[in-house]
């Protein structure tokens, strides 16, 4: 749903990409080529696959960055912060740099996502590395691995939440919609009966 | 992870579903066939395929079954209890019914699960469709559809979470040990420096 969209290249590799999206959003997934794509940014087949091993993965190129970088932001933030203040603040601080002026391609990329059972589970299992990334990076900074696990996985859910409610809400930043879902789940749990 | 471990059937069927565990426990998940399932209780593999679709269904089975009692559950929390505070109830009461005197099979179906790609593929799926039918429950109550999926997404993370600590840590009740993830995500976000 969320994780390939990162940072678009100006070049041939950024050209596929939106290429792809504006295909697949017209066309189908299942209906478009890779040949098609190639040649609509004028480059052979050969170039594309250069580019990515298959045609799913030209929507899932950005994940990798993505992820570097929340963990990246983990790793600098100041000690002593807490574990769920750091992963939040790394997500937003992501958001501002992969994600501004991405919302309608993320939005595309998105229904497709949903059109393909495939494609969900590509997206599952980048969130999942995802998860075990920022739980990696918390065991790290010396955090205890259960609770380094529990908020990657708080988290990421609202990541994937956020950027619901970004790509189909009022036009905003995609950090505000996380700041805004972060204070939800705060009020839902903070204030529960449930200790 | 967790998913398919529940109330295992007396018959022949429970039978199938503990020899799998057994035999892909030593011998390797990939390494064991259908057929030597089957003889190992005493049937045939036509039979074995009257119960499962395949071979690593043996090892979802109780998933439909999870699923739904924890919605049942929900759906019959009293009017009026906060989402969070009934999430994590619905999942101690299923926990209880379901996995009571299970925890040595759901660890070795936990190390199973790990040892192969598309056995986590699918556990992820399973996850994802248990996420979504706790989200449709809360919207069943009346519960706005954002805060009902962000309550989902946080409830399994601390059902996932609970299962793991469950398994490998001090022997006592799955419940408790989900009791226990809640009340620490509730103490690292409400006393988070985040709002």
């Amino acid at each position: 749903m969320i994780i390939g969209m990162a940072r678009w290249e100006p070049g041939a590799h950024g050209r596929m990409m939106a290429a792809a999206i504006a295909l697949f959003t017209e066309y189908g997934y299942e209906n478009v080529t890779v040949a098609q794509i190639a040649a609509e940014v004028g480059v052979t087949e050969r170039t594309f696959f250069r580019h990515f091993t298959e045609k799913r993965e030209v929507l899932f190129d950005g994940a990798g960055g993505l992820q570097n970088r929340v963990v990246e932001l983990i790793a600098a933030a100041p000690p002593g912060g807490d574990p769920w203040t750091v992963t939040v603040d790394a997500m937003r601080e992501m958001c501002d740099e992969f994600f501004d002026g991405r919302r309608e391609q993320s939005r595309q990329r998105q229904r497709i996502i949903e059109s393909a059972n495939e494609l969900q589970e590509r997206e599952l299992l980048k969130l999942a590395a995802l998860t075990s990334a920022i739980t990696a990076a918390h065991v790290e900074r010396g955090c205890p691995a259960n609770t380094s696990e529990l908020v990657a996985r708080a988290g990421v859910a609202v990541f994937t939440v956020g950027f619901g409610r970004w790509i189909d809400g009022p036009v905003r930043q995609f950090s505000d919609a996380i700041a805004d879902v972060a204070a939800e789940l705060h009020g839902a749990i903070a204030h529960s009966t449930r200790p």
